[in-house]
């Protein structure tokens, strides 16, 4: 948008001046203008087409409270007033601009591709506050898939200490996209997807939120969370997120109409980050696509986070897993060991209490999981409910409610885990915090060297309940610092993380590599709580995984939790559907997450599972649509090999895939698991069929995929 | 007062039955009653004088919160419904009464006295409520000086998690008693003390506030702290307080007329405990005495707490020290080492910085203060803003304020312990947490193991501005639990803490005798901060210090601060009514508070300070009037010398004190301190004579202070 059209256009602020930036391929142009009011607004254009109108850039700081002591109205004792706030979106002047380039191609220790490429054009505003000479940057950084900014306050200007009442940037979206999204919420991010207008966000949005989130916390019916992914009316693709969430509020969006306005998490006391400069905020990332598979390899999130920070990578590396966990979750075992109402850590004597006999992290069954994985090529179990204290624990404002050191008397750790370590096994830690987290501060130190004793070197850890203290939330700033501080600290003991319930992802596994998974979305454990409608996962990858890899816990086999377990739940998925999301789920993380039983009785189908690569030099998005399907292939990181998956909503989908991928002149045994014709996530789930054959890259496969469906490939280089 | 009396009494609710609880000596006689509507209540007499009328005992619970996810009313998201508060007051039947009779000795690591005797009746009275079979036993210990009653929520029963509203405990003053209060404050305790009755209060509650507190939190102008010093029209001391406050919010009372009713410290969100049975309150004292002299001698509320928790205390010492403090609260030196308005400490280079050159923790000023402290037989010397990151803390919402082991430039931790080692001198830790909770425990043992690298073993702790998360107050059990946890980690570490600005002390020094002073009153330093009038020094041993020992600070010799560093404040005492304050003002800790320079111009009456002992076998209050007067003999534990203090307020006193407190038979170097006729805490303050004579216990003194002033006598037997 060129300065001549913005001045024309009635409804924006008339502009003093613009300055343009263009990705290094000039598809995309952001526009900062500088009102007459000297405000600081942006736009972007993708080619002819205007991604965003100009929207507002800036804060509403808190103003200053003046420490009076007290203040008495008549003979009432008053909090001493507020002074009003403070906008920090006008009267700025620029007094200085820098303008860079970069182009560099960085190694991830684990990831989608090998080789990353971070190549963008950045601008640097610098500004003043006319009134008061208050220093704010803006930095922008335009790449071929899209924009970056982020607001930088210098050192050694007015302002020192301050506090956000809420950050005003804008994302004025020049059409009605179409959006996928989920609630915004401040303490759960555990839902479907909507897909609607912008405009049609608050209509459909009561229908969207469930009853699982106890702790939920909804705000507003026009409220939604990042990774937002959108469609222009002209076929973009447009997502907004953010990158390098570090000591800051977990940012939500509230769409008016079809403009989308920043809206952080709030402290107790309701303000929204307390900050000190120099700092930075955030990046706000707006990707452009012209096609879905576009988006899909964007890597515009990880390449705006700072590069890693660790010296020594070495004992990073992808796990594939196993756990005790699923039975739990169906219903089929507890993590609790005893049935007491009320346990304190202190006091209570385990060894003379009566367990429930449903207690699954016991020796024999944990040694059954040891067995099977280490058969069957995993490289580690997860064991949950392996600590006192899970007689009681979320919810219940209890402080004390786990120590993460002692076991249970049936789980004996010394044994248990020899035995894994004698078949190769490693057993994975879990710390489930309860979310009385200063608790799990004060014992993490001794966690973490309880697990370098035995051998741990990854932890789950788990975010469960209302945050201790009430009323600080899960994607607050006072949260977010301590996750990180979880992931830095894990670190010097050269222990790998996996954070359930945490904030989302913003692509900080770059910085921090050992942060190798989180949940931040519906995983699999709702097939247990209500099912899972087909097409989440069509969904996952654009939007949750955007920032970085989910532990989604894939690979259920035995959908009927009722014949089971008495569990009313249906696991929406077939067999196939399973095994696809081991390609289309990106995570160096992969769980098996169903019993030896279950898998026993599908071990041709299971082969799969113990094939698929869990780290790759290369991805490729053949075919894309949010929430409708994906189909991804993807090269082995340490081997010629290359696996293929595709996932499908509710429809039955036939994709003719071109193997153009694999390497010319080379053959590969390709071993095909897809659904049978029959078959069907609700009522025919375990039907598939194994096909073998020779394949090179001029060959085509055709393959379909029933509704809740998927197909899985692996070509073995011959 | 009999079943009889009481119903007679209109104002009170018809009670259907009541049991007596007396004292050993028969004279307090607390009886329980539960009222028609099955109400515990409850009163006390002494004697024949009715100290308090029947008063509520009980609860306000929370209604439980159904988590039902989200409630919409119409299109709008609202918080789910609060359930009605619970009134936990009434609809009890009593199903069991337990008596039980304790008479024992035990000997406290130091204190007042090397022995002390916990004798008492007690009665505990089982409680169900019939509604919903809830369980609630309220137990009563009756002494000779008091009563104590806490209530405890047992194990096994309907009740398991719950969360208080208010806890609905009254003391029913029979008279309007006269009383001695500070406000209430959920966050400071540094107030000058007022008199008034108790229907007095609010009209005088304004007065007693002040500009001091920065963080000052008052909510209610008929609201005062505990330890409330009170006296009844017929001349009986009342003193309401608690005892062993643990894993609970601390307790402020709020006048109703002459009724006091509990009134908790609130958390973020205003609900004031979160409790889980089996569970126990603090205890609720209240100290009945025939005079003023034998409620200083109560032990009531060290009785009231466990016994001593740790194995091993041959670690704990008194300690008699010097600080490298109050020249900077004086204003004639600073805490941190530039004049930088923001530092990071990640980040900070203060090798590069520019001094400021007022940075009193230096290795020269350091040295000074060892070689005097080491020439005058003290123990140790406390340097405050050895640490990075003074620069800016309280009130900024830092929450990454301080690291508690990087020493600024000119501070050479390893030379300078090993000077003072070599001279027998420790250096006393400072770790100003500036509230911000969260990143001290996350130091804390990093903190607590250099402490041990370089051999200190005492630590004074800070808390200084709002608490961090912003909400949580310094009174409040989730800070109260933090204190006992710093105490509890220290002492694994052979580490005695000193805290200030921390919840007032409870009797809990018994339990961990590690704790060996607080603050949590106003002290010396508010004589810089514009003075403390006369008389409050009189008053702390009664309220203040009836929990525990304060680290007042005394020994100011140089009243005149705008001489010395252009400060206006004056300190309003007289040498001789600092040099009193080691005998009245009981603590293990003493410190002397004032610099070299000053004391080098009095070192004869410096001497006392040199002298007297800091640990004692025996006291005797002598003479005592709340604010007004203090007359205290004490004699040391590991000699034979006595060592005597008086202090006045405004008024000139004269005391006739009876030697008979010496041993039979033997006589004794006294040395006598008293202000010269002609001084005043204002106009003359360094006006004093010593006298010397040989003494026995038929012998009087006679001794004169001043307005402002004291005396203070040693008693060296020959």
């Amino acid at each position: 948008m060129s300065f001549a059209l913005l001045a024309a256009c009635n409804s924006v602020p008339k502009a003093v001046g613009s300055i343009d930036l263009t990705s290094p391929d000039g598809a995309n142009r952001m526009t900062f203008i500088l009102t007459e009011a000297g405000g600081p607004m942006y736009s972007l254009d993708h080619k002819d087409i205007s991604v965003l109108e100009p929207g507002v850039l800036g804060f509403e700081l808190r103003g200053t409270v003046k420490y009076q002591g007290l203040v008495y109205k008549g003979d009432k004792i008053e909090k001493p007033d507020e002074v009003p706030p403070y906008m920090f979106t006008e009267g700025f002047e620029i007094i200085g601009t820098e303008t860079a380039s970069s182009d560099e191609t960085w190694e991830p220790v684990w990831g989608e591709e090998s080789s990353i490429r971070n190549h963008y054009n950045e601008l640097l505003v610098k500004l003043r506050h006319k009134a008061d000479g208050k220093l704010m940057d803006i930095r922008f950084r335009c790449f071929n898939d899209g924009l970056g900014f982020r607001y930088e306050f210098p050192d050694g200007q007015p302002l020192v200490h301050f506090v956000i009442k809420e950050e005003m940037t804008e994302f004025n979206c020049a059409q009605d996209n179409t959006a996928w999204w989920i609630p915004g919420d401040y303490d759960s991010q555990e839902y479907q997807y909507a897909c609607t207008t912008l405009t049609g966000i608050p209509a459909e949005f009561k229908k969207h939120t469930n009853q699982y989130n106890s702790s939920t916390t909804l705000y507003s019916t026009s409220c939604v969370q990042t990774s937002l992914q959108m469609k222009t009316p002209e076929g973009l693709y447009v997502n907004i997120h953010e990158a390098a969430l570090v000591d800051y509020s977990c940012m939500h969006l509230v769409a008016d109409g079809k403009k989308l306005r920043a809206h952080l998490t709030p402290d107790a006391q309701g303000w929204k980050g307390r900050l000190e400069t120099p700092c930075v905020t955030p990046w706000r990332t707006v990707q452009v696509a012209e096609s879905a598979e576009e988006q899909l390899a964007s890597r515009l999130v990880l390449n705006l986070n700072e590069p890693c920070a660790l010296e020594d990578v070495s004992w990073i590396h992808p796990v594939k897993y196993m756990g005790v966990w699923w039975e739990m979750i169906a219903g089929a075992g507890n993590w609790h060991y005893t049935d007491a109402a009320s346990v304190k850590l202190d006091d209570f004597d385990y060894s003379t209490a009566t367990p429930n006999g449903r207690h699954s992290a016991n020796n024999d069954n944990v040694r059954k999981y040891i067995d099977f994985a280490a058969g069957n090529g995993f490289d580690a179990l997860l064991v949950e409910g392996w600590n006192i204290g899970w007689e009681e624990w979320a919810n219940c404002n209890k402080d004390y409610v786990f120590d993460f050191v002692t076991p249970y008397p049936d789980f004996d750790i010394d044994a248990l885990n020899g035995y894994a370590h004698s078949k190769g096994i490693r057993l994975v830690m879990h710390h489930e915090t309860s979310s009385s987290v200063r608790n799990y501060e004060r014992h993490m130190e001794e966690a973490y060297t309880l697990m370098n004793r035995y051998g741990y070197d990854a932890v789950k850890s788990g975010y469960v309940g209302d945050i201790l203290p009430i009323g600080e939330h899960h994607y607050g700033q006072w949260m977010n610092n301590h996750y990180l501080y979880a992931v830095t600290e894990a670190a010097k003991h050269h222990i790998m993380v996996n954070a359930h319930e945490a904030v989302r992802p913003t692509g900080l596994c770059r910085t921090y590599p050992n942060l190798i998974g989180n949940e931040s979305a519906m995983g699999t454990e709702y097939q247990a709580f209500g099912g899972i409608a087909p097409g989440h996962t069509a969904i996952l990858p654009f939007t949750r995984l955007n920032g970085g890899p989910m532990d989604y816990t894939p690979g259920i086999f035995e959908q009927n939790l009722k014949e089971w377990c008495g569990n009313d739940s249906h696991v929406n998925s077939t067999i196939c559907g399973q095994l696809a999301l081991y390609v289309t789920m990106y995570s160096p993380l992969q769980m098996a997450a169903d019993t030896p039983e279950h898998y026993s009785r599908f071990m041709d189908a299971f082969q799969f599972i113990r094939d698929v690569a869990i780290d790759w030099s290369e991805s490729r998005y053949l075919y894309a649509e949010p929430q409708d399907y994906l189909v991804i292939a993807r090269k082995d990181k340490n081997s010629d090999s290359w696996f293929l998956g595709g996932v499908t909503d509710e429809q039955t989908r036939t994709f003719s895939v071109a193997l153009d991928f694999l390497e010319e002149g080379r053959n590969y045994e390709a071993t095909i698991y897809k659904d049978a014709p029959d078959a069907d996530c609700y009522e025919n789930p375990q039907a598939y069929a194994i096909e073998k054959s020779v394949v090179s890259l001029q060959d085509k496969l055709e393959l379909t995929m029933v509704p809740g469906g998927g197909f899985a490939v692996s070509f073995k280089a011959l």
